[in-house]
């Protein structure tokens, strides 16, 4: 995949090195030679990806990149330091800025494009979930990523497959104890390939094992729904550059070329812990969304919203199943006198307890929903009447024999409810005929003195 | 990236050839040599992508497609159609089915791997849009896409990029007037990349363009937000594999060889374009679902969930800006009246034009949400007291100086409201204290007689 790169860096021929790298390559390329200009390009052209050459006049790459983590409306754009081969601690300075990967010079192409592919990777998959709002501006609080710097080591879970157990030993020291080590004596990449790794936030994997191809067990890894979006780092010799390219082409996140350095090892773990956190929040939070949009707050059943899109599925013509459906639309009674005497507070208190009567006095295939303020609706697939006006009486009596006790009220509150049954059929065979005939039963419980079940064109009546 | 890959054939030799190629690349393969197995395979395992042979003896190949594209469960997963290469009318068939894209026999190793890996790309990127419920159910009405067969071509925005005209004619024939042309010689790259691109549903691009290098337009396109999802299909000589590598590097998601044959283009159109719209609407129903997450569906307004986050925001450390906050608290008068006499359809018409009201009378930059049945607050940061108390008035006069219009009532109806102001100090300085003291504001208007305006510690009261 190709992307926008904004290349950074004061001396001239480094920045048209790297931008005949990057064009013969077909990436777009931009590019600065300050911080300050840097920074302007970053906030109006939105690049989608940072070069970020270390040692510049005035400001430098750090206060740059600190700048870019810092504004909410460009900190998702991921950033590689370029850092002097023998600046071991620029690496880490540069992490802890919140940079999200560095290259050293002079920059070779293998790293160079490997490395800008995968952030681009990951940025495509990051900006699907990012939430907008209809303006276009990133959802508020969603923009930022903790940095490298704050990740501790022994809250991950880290899987190291290395079977030269003096390399794995000294690898595990690096990692301060969070990884676990694996020895491929012990299993097959087939058994390594089930649920039990999604558990893992990084693999580490050695393309050196000797029981096993390390790239095969990089494909399982990937191709494994469970570990689809997990990272993986590779380690792998120095100059293997045809391994190096197929790892890039499964997917592979990563990697370290022996002799090991356990600084930059560390340092890339970190990021690559940052990433994985920050994407498995954006997918929380996706999810979320998406419950919260089809959920009522107070009582956890389904809402109005959702009801209503859940009707029109099954009244729809292509669904021959709506036959034997029922629906009962239940009204808690007085409900405005326990809101008046007791407040909103001890109000919600009785819908929470309402709702969790009626979902425990329900089977799991009927869906209960609130419809409004203190009015729910049931929907019972595969049910006759005579089954609906069954349990019906069944809730009736559940709301109706135990008083409600609230936390602000030291008598039990009196509850009763009055539902309404309606039955599918050729007549009834619509969203609002359905609703309707309920609420006809519903009326004709309220007059007939409240705390009753009546069905309407029910049986004969 | 690699996948997990199903190939079905009922030819051994076929299968096994197949599968040493995919090994080959690193990709998993699973294999199935007539039709029941596949279904149950694909069931069971859940493929990423499925290559799929359409002669074979019992259930074929479209059967096969036909029964995979219509489980909501599995509809979502890639089907490429193998057909034999004089069998033009199969690909046509196979799309009409509900397949993805098709190969021809013998299978070259370059389209292979390029249809794969387009559309492994795409699959990845859906599967995160895809809405799931808790149980990890994909949500219902979700998983279907529209067949290619019910595409029509005069809904689409083809931009077609072609120098040599007579090729640009005979396209533009085969696309039945959908596509619009246009000459390099107009314009240039960089004026390309523009917003206007985005209302494209495809772009087709020569690689034989005389003016322009037509990698580096694909590359632009792919570059620009606008149009980094649109799907790009080129023109390529027969065996230019070199540009071809580079092209799906880029991140092209098509390709046609020349001569062109109009009924593969079409149908591979076609294809693209479901695929586009597939990922529209998945993507504009996380928007939607992002949206109703945080509003109330009666007024339009932020819901109370949205205003308690934000809030916290407000109230962070990290924020500095929370000294000038001002909160108005509104509760309409006498709203359960308005309920028991006219019907709860009217009460939701009180509360939309309430809304509707207060909306259009605050600043751009004051929040205003539903708090709860017929309460609303209004945020307004940089506001002093006096500020806060004359806009509260204003509101105030908005509701009561003219009766609502009912569409359920002749009359209109008189609206009051009762308002309490608060104002964010060094000892007012969380959201419940804030919150609080704007009911007490509230409560002394009430109290007062309601049609009122009163502050809580603002000004020296």
């Amino acid at each position: 995949m190709t992307a926008r790169v904004l290349v950074v860096d004061d001396v001239l021929h480094n920045v048209k090195l790297l931008e005949a790298k990057l064009r013969s390559e077909y990436f777009d390329v931009l590019t600065a030679m300050n911080g300050i200009d840097a920074l302007n390009i970053i906030e109006n052209e939105l690049p989608d990806i940072i070069l970020l050459d270390v040692m510049m006049p005035g400001m430098d790459g750090f206060e740059v990149c600190r700048r870019v983590k810092e504004n909410p409306l460009v900190a998702h754009i991921p950033i590689i330091m370029v850092t002097a081969l023998d600046q071991q601690k620029d690496r880490v300075t540069g992490l802890e800025a919140g940079a999200d990967d560095f290259l050293t010079k002079p920059i070779q192409d293998l790293p160079l494009f490997a490395r800008v592919r995968s952030l681009v990777r990951l940025k495509v998959l990051m900006d699907e979930l990012r939430m907008r709002d209809s303006t276009g501006k990133a959802f508020a609080g969603d923009a930022g990523m903790e940095v490298s710097s704050t990740i501790k080591l022994d809250d991950a879970k880290i899987l190291l497959v290395e079977d030269y157990e003096r390399v794995a030993h000294r690898i595990m020291g690096y990692l301060d104890g969070a990884a676990q080590s694996i020895d491929m004596d012990d299993v097959d990449v087939g058994e390594l390939t089930t649920e039990n790794l999604g558990q893992y936030d990084l693999f580490i994997i050695s393309l050196s094992l000797r029981k096993v191809d390390g790239l095969r067990l990089c494909s399982s890894i990937r191709s494994n729904e469970a570990t689809r979006h997990t990272p993986i780092l590779i380690l792998i010799d120095e100059g293997d550059n045809e391994r190096l390219i197929q790892a890039m082409d499964i997917g592979v996140t990563d990697y370290v070329t022996r002799p090991i350095d356990g600084n930059e090892l560390v340092a890339r773990v970190k990021a690559q812990i940052r990433h994985k956190r920050f994407a498995d929040y954006l997918r929380g939070k996706m999810q979320k969304n998406m419950e919260m949009a089809v959920t009522d707050s107070v009582t956890n059943l389904y809402n109005r919203h959702f009801l209503s899109t859940h009707l029109e599925n099954v009244f729809s013509p292509d669904n021959d199943k709506q036959a034997n459906l029922a629906m009962l639309m239940l009204d808690i009674d007085y409900f405005k006198i326990v809101n008046d005497t007791h407040g909103h507070a001890a109000g919600d208190e009785v819908l929470e307890e309402f709702a969790e009567r009626i979902s425990s006095n329900i089977r799991s295939i009927d869906l209960a929903a609130r419809y409004g303020g203190e009015e729910f609706v049931v929907i019972m697939p595969e049910t006759d009447a005579e089954f609906a006006l069954f349990i019906a009486e069944r809730l009736r009596r559940t709301i109706s024999d135990k008083p409600f006790e609230i936390s602000t009220s030291k008598e039990p509150i009196n509850v009763t409810v009055s539902i309404g049954v309606s039955i599918a059929s050729d007549e009834c065979n619509t969203k609002e005929k359905l609703l309707s005939d309920a609420d006809k039963g519903l009326y004709k419980a309220k007059d007939s003195g409240r705390n009753k079940v009546c069905g309407f064109k029910c049986l004969d009546e």
